[in-house]
């Protein structure tokens, strides 16, 4: 051992002990005859103090930063202490030392705020790994993955590993496929997902399965998205949607006691897919703050607050004169909590904000419902107090409170106040990194309409069973849509799915369903997405086999375990939570991968390049 | 829930409890208005009891084979109770039931000794893997996992996620390679191994890394391997060889005390690479016996038992008149214990066997050391009952062996008497399942000599650091060939590796090394095995990098998980313990993958088959 403590363990009660410590030189200051140099390990900094009458050969060898340090000495108290870290009541007067390895200057400094940008950290990740900022990331990520491992075990699930050589079989995203030179002009595929094994498994009767598995897909990298992702992938067979609610409900809250002390206590609140694009204007609503969507132009939903459900939509009655509105598919509005005290630049700023390409709204309407009770819009030549105050409370504003209202075409515009919701949460402070909210969106359609093909798509996958009421829906009705521009009135497009999300601070951090677990249901369903019998043989057959044999009923959910980290650890971003992460173009930048392979890889795995 | 109890729970304490069941129909017995079912699930077995007038639908639709039902019923007392099962005291008698699925007649019986041949099996493998002695196999799997990940835990390792999608370096075995769609004409590799990452994250200053995770080779698949297996890859910082032993024959131990409750409470027995070759003739010996090689030529070897290394080899002397042995480079004899009694027939037999081409030895030499210590040998004609004494003593034969005696060339006739060695272990009984016995082989030799190529290749993989006495060897001396034929006269022949392996019943079961953490020496090593500084620098340039700014020392271990599961489960197939393994050809049978992309695909990776 080059060590007998490590450079975070030394306290007062050590003092007087002979010790020798290892790590990396963070800092060295030199006064006169005396120099202090920071030791930094995994697991802290400990102060090292060399006296030139114990350590002269200090001055033929200075040490620089990173060098790589081994030093003995006794530990002894701290004339000044330094409060800022464990170790700060000692300091170890070092007897002897040695270099270990020297270190060229890194190319960026090797602390929190690092002077390094983001490709040169990229380039030279193994110095950025050394930032204290990224080993918090993993060890946050190791600690996730303990406690989601120990709490599934408790519950009596089994690790089991699946392929990552398997068939490719694209229904969605792009598989990634690797030549196989044992069988030339054959390829394998790297796996999605292990969904179709994980089905398998309850087949097999191993009733409670997961893993912590890395998944592969070859999708354009929008920002954030890397080709390979770790997910906490389950499956239970005898159960149903409540069971794996609860069940998945308790490993996200022992996740949070175990890794954040959280006591999550209450229930996970749970809403419909259909709520939550009404009341949000999205799927994976941030729930931390209200500010819900009101329809202006629709009559009163059942998904409003009570009290507002109960009154005609403001604008329900017809013709209200300004043109925009009364012209507009949809008008949507929403109270933001005290900002009626908004300037009218901060106003011309917003109506920017929602004009941006990303947004496309044409303007932004807006009503102050100032603290005393008084109103004053944007379009008062148009509507009478009475009129905003109908508006206001049909809002559920508040005095104070700043209204603001978006029209357009209803698509567009619903996502629209979505994104200017989720932005004045943040403006307002309202999206607390270190709050976590969870909630589950439930009864998902299970059909989406792909423009493109003129056909169904599988909304979560074509193994997600159909709600048991509608099955007879799906079974009795030929997918095919007849007039593309009315395949809402197809009766495909108001199935349900029993497929639920999870989603924490309002992001989707897992989601699962109930499958098919037979065989004619799931031939349907392969039909419904236009897979002719051949086809659906030659991807699937092992799995419409597999439910000739006694398949139970399961079902199950897997968790973007890089999502879920990035989150838990107040970050935006899932590429501060791998280690070695690719950037936007698939590169790894470290490696310099991907890169060309030789001629003799080539004529093994007989292919060639066929470059447009 | 489909279930208020699992079909292993139930005892005879439960006797009048309303329960519900679900799982799979084992067996259906009918006597008159009585059916007996067995139903199963993954935790055992319960036999449900049907009575005709309770259950008059089930004349309607008979229960078959493997059908999934969920049966209610009340708990209650067999009157003939069945000792074998956990559950054989009691039965439910049914009052309601519902077939959830049917079952096809499954291709095979559902039972440990199951009629279904191994490809009907790999084809039905969700149907193999309902059997319970697949379904040990994965627990036990499971068990051996979840005991690593606590050990190493305690000991305060992390589990740190290395990417899958690397750049390909092929040294040694083939690489699969992955098309990059992003970066045509460009490929990523399957990792054989996260070897550089590991060694990454210590120049990070992770310090204590592990993970469970697959690897990918592809090579000819001889029986029992498969291109997709997993390893238990460690690595440490700051240690020596010593502390690695300790660390990883602690892990093993752990093991074996939580998954078969055995306490290995002894040190683990370590011998050098040198001595297992001349003590067993391979460097993977099974410890759990005996039966020495004796090398009759050589005299006496510091690494045979003193009493035996004090004398001549028998031998050593001259020639002994029986021409086999005169010729021969290498004559070596093994004391069977307690054979002396084979028959003529037995001793054809063995003749044969060491005949075979994989054996390919000319013929086998015995001597018979009766219990009444006289002796009778196949060369009575050239060896008076002295010489053979000498040669039972030499051999450490006791009166009542059989000694065998194999002479030929030295690396064939090594190699033969250790295959004999095990065989006649085995045919004793000597290799026992349920014993272990686990073994350090230390010392490696760094290079090997490769052929083909007349050059050194790394015996364990290039970042393997060289004994330090050896360092100046290594960096003196070229590493030119000159005389192919005299390659074991280079200084680099002789040169040993701070490398170990971990070996259990005469399997490898783990390997690995003390690094290069020296650029300069890391560089010289690239440069003796033959690659040019572009060609490094290209390949390795990201490590070599590394190595510039502190790298600590550091070394670990690799650990083939699935060989591992396979000898604590006292099998020889590692096929067993994967839950979806490949044949063979590298097929997976039940997938019908590698399989055909279609046009689309290679369109989009800018690829095409070059089919010779």
């Amino acid at each position: 051992m080059y060590r007998s403590h490590t450079c975070g363990e030394l306290r007062l009660h050590h003092d007087g002990t002979q010790v020798t410590l290892a790590g990396w030189v963070q800092t060295v200051r030199k006064f006169g005859a005396i120099t202090f140099v920071d030791l930094r390990d995994r697991y802290g900094i400990t102060q090292l103090l060399f006296a030139e009458e114990l350590n002269p050969e200090l001055d033929q060898s200075p040490l620089g930063r990173e060098f790589v340090l081994q030093a003995t000495g006794v530990v002894r108290e701290r004339t000044s202490k330094n409060g800022n870290i464990p170790t700060g009541d000692i300091e170890i007067l070092v007897q002897s030392f040695k270099v270990l390895n020297k270190s060229a200057v890194p190319p960026f400094t090797i602390q929190d705020d690092t002077d390094g940008g983001d490709d040169l950290r990229m380039k030279y990740r193994y110095l950025d790994l050394r930032r204290n900022a990224v080993k918090r990331n993993l060890e946050l990520r190791y600690a996730v993955n303990r406690a989601t491992r120990n709490y599934l075990h408790e519950q009596g699930f089994m690790d089991i590993e699946t392929p990552f050589l398997i068939k490719s079989t694209p229904e969605g995203a792009r598989d990634f496929v690797v030549p196989s030179r044992m069988n030339p002009g054959e390829f394998y595929a790297l796996p999605q997902s292990p969904q179709t094994f994980k089905q398998l498994l309850m087949v097999s009767g191993y009733d409670r399965y997961y893993q912590i598995v890395k998944c592969f897909r070859d999708e354009d990298l929008r920002a954030d998205r890397q080709p390979e992702f770790t997910q906490i992938d389950c499956e239970m067979a005898f159960v149903e949607q409540e069971d794996i609610l609860n069940m998945f409900e308790g490993l996200v809250k022992h996740v949070f006691k175990t890794v954040k002390n959280i006591d999550y206590t209450e229930k996970v609140e749970r809403t419909t897919w259909e709520e939550a694009m009404w009341t949000y204007g999205n799927d994976k609503p941030d729930i931390r703050f209200g500010m819900k969507l009101a329809n202006l132009k629709v009559p009163g939903h059942v998904f409003m607050e009570k009290q507002a459900s109960l009154q005609a939509s403001p604008l329900a009655g017809g013709p209200s004169g300004f043109v925009v509105f009364d012209n507009a598919e949809t008008v949507i509005a929403i109270a933001v909590p005290g900002a009626a005290e908004y300037t009218r630049k901060q106003i011309d700023e917003l109506t920017d904000w929602v004009k941006r390409p990303q947004i496309g709204m044409q303007g932004l309407v807006n009503i102050k419902y100032n603290s005393d009770g008084s109103l004053k819009s944007s379009v008062d030549k148009f509507f009478n107090e009475e009129q905003l105050r109908a508006i206001a409370t049909y809002t559920n504003a508040q005095p104070g409170d700043l209204i603001l209202v978006l029209a357009g075409a209803e698509e567009r515009t619903r996502k629209a106040t979505s994104e200017l919701r989720l932005e004045m949460g943040k403006r307002l402070g309202l999206r607390k990194p270190d709050e976590f909210k969870l909630l589950w969106v439930l009864d998902f359609p299970l059909f989406e309409y792909d423009e493109e093909g003129n056909r169904w798509v599988a909304r979560h996958h074509p193994f997600t069973s159909p709600k048991p009421t509608q099955i007879e829906t799906m079974i009795g009705n030929d997918p095919k849509i007849h007039d593309a521009a009315r395949y809402l009135e197809h009766p495909y497009a108001n199935i349900k799915a029993n497929a639920y999300d999870m989603v924490l601070n309002g992001n989707e951090i897992g989601g699962g369903s109930i499958r098919i677990f037979q065989r004619e249901l799931q031939e349907k369903m392969f039909a419904a997405l236009g897979m002719s019998k051949e086809e659906a043989m030659h991807k699937f057959g092992f799995l419409l086999g597999a439910f000739e044999y006694g398949a139970p009923p399961h079902g199950g959910i897997a968790f973007g375990f890089d999502r879920l980290c990035s989150i838990l650890g107040g970050s935006e971003s899932i590429r501060d939570f791998i280690a070695f992460p690719k950037n936007n173009s698939g590169r790894d930048v470290m490696l310099d991968a991907p890169a060309s392979i030789d001629d003799k890889q080539f004529d093994e795995l007989q292919i060639k390049l066929d470059l447009k």
